[in-house]
């Protein structure tokens, strides 16, 4: 597979451009003060479904030619790219098949089904998730999107980057979470391409540092059990996203739990906008290693908002 | 005392430009969809201090003249008046004499000493806390700023229905909860002066339900002891702003405990925004009264964002 190039970013910000939200850079003087540097929260909690997801599942929905369009998509997710696909075809007028685990979230189920897709149950193990899936796309013909490690849903995730240096020039740095690194690696494209002094740091849950890892020893390293709270990050990086992340990405960081939460309550009692914990990790980096962000302007894409009402974390 | 006439507001605006936020105006297709209508959100919970009250409060004290300034301003509150006042003052320089019940929730407390106030604590009774501030008065010869039954807050207020109108033309209704009716009457006075054809209608618990029964019977009514979720609603009319609310003011409608609970969610989860309970009355009464507002365009002013988030109504 190949690595997307700049000029695939702006092929798929041109092609998304009419479905996706430009969401808004908002930022806090009093997290500023807390964090003692100039934070450009990139507001993804805005974009439709509630998550950057729904830019790459655009970006890949879009780019099926008319033959695989009519047979529609295929996935297996419990998260906001199974979400973000069932919308992305419904808007092209397509079918989405989604495997989801019978324990998924009643809302995400609810989502993804208000969205018009096929939803086929399965157990909540990755071995009956892939075989579910094997069979759907075997009987369908539909196209497997994968929710990172695939080619169109990076370039489509990285056209968030490109709107927030567009909107506030060069940072010296830019902040993503990492989970299967599909935002990460196209992050870095994007920031590369466009401002080459502009430093990468990716933030990861210490109790998901599989990419962490990978990154420190140059070995692909799997997800371990999950433990976190920030629940979009449990995955591993892809063979697709690690090569990109090994090139572009100048740091990972690690934080702990707690910071991840008090980051996230930080964001919604100073900032009154709902993001869920995946999106705090970025930030808990930040106010966990001030020194390193001492006097920068940094900014940070603020994942999602799909955050659980009925079981807040603080 | 007089009412508050179109010039005044004009001013206000310009007096408090530097120092108050410029709120976006948001909008929702999902909530369109279930409520029948375009609705057009002012997002005064993004205001500084996390509530419109910013506005009138930093309205009175640029309006004092220096001797006045100097001998500071005071008020009883235990809410969002209080932190707003405190934090004008801080900006002008002067002192401000908060009276707040033992009582105050710990994050309103922190708040208001955070802006650099001196607090006097009080019983949590009206008695108390007339007779605490009457003497912190009579002390320090501040000048009472009195939380709605005030010219220069009133017109302060009606600052953030003029920038909606700025922004949106002009709606059909305009909208806002009523409590003590600073909000209401501002917003009165300049949707009357702007888009004479435009509705202002006011929501109100039915468990504080004094406007309205001020509003039907001609007669100015106490609020009865508080029962309702909606904490920023529990005042009643004061004489000034009722004679406001008698001219202009189309028309006011009551919601249960329930439905105020059920917009408020919607709110954040549609939106991603954090609101505070009082600011959903407004969507409750329209989402409890389709017929009455199918295919309007209708603003709403989302008057605060200090939701206390370890008490969350749902």
């Amino acid at each position: 597979m190949d690595v997307p190039r700049w000029q695939d970013v702006l092929d798929a910000h041109e092609r998304i451009a009419g479905w996706v939200h430009r969401t808004p850079v908002l930022t806090s003087r009093a997290i500023d003060r807390i964090a003692g540097c100039e934070l450009l929260f990139k507001c993804e909690n805005f974009q439709k479904v509630g998550a950057f997801k729904f830019r790459g599942a655009t970006n890949a929905v879009l780019l099926l030619d008319p033959a695989a369009a009519e047979k529609g998509v295929a996935t297996h997710s419990s998260g906001n790219h199974a979400a973000a696909l069932a919308l992305a075809a419904a808007n092209r007028g397509i079918k989405a098949h989604i495997v989801m685990p019978v324990t998924a979230p009643e809302i995400k189920k609810k989502a993804v089904s208000g969205y018009g897709a096929e939803i086929t149950w399965c157990k909540p193990t990755l071995e009956a998730r892939e075989s579910t899936l094997e069979k759907v796309v075997s009987s369908t013909g539909a196209t497997f999107i994968h929710p990172y490690n695939n080619f169109a849903v990076i370039s489509g995730q990285a056209t968030a980057a490109k709107e927030l240096i567009e909107e506030t020039g060069s940072p010296d740095i830019v902040m993503v979470p990492v989970g299967g690194g599909g935002l990460l690696s196209g992050t870095a494209i994007t920031v590369k391409s466009m401002s080459s002094h502009t430093r990468v740091i990716a933030a990861e849950p210490e109790k998901a540092d599989d990419a962490y890892r990978s990154f420190r020893t140059g070995i692909l390293q799997p997800a371990l059990p999950p433990a976190t709270v920030a629940d979009g990050l449990l995955t591993s990086l892809g063979p697709l996203t690690f090569r990109v992340v090994r090139e572009y990405v100048d740091d990972i960081i690690c934080v702990s739990e707690q910071v991840i939460i008090d980051a996230m309550r930080m964001v919604w009692e100073r900032m009154k906008i709902i993001i869920e914990p995946s999106s705090a990790v970025p930030l808990a980096a930040v106010l966990d290693n001030k020194d390193l962000f001492a006097g920068t302007r940094t900014g940070i894409i603020l994942t999602g908002g799909n955050a659980d009402l009925d079981n807040l974390p603080f």
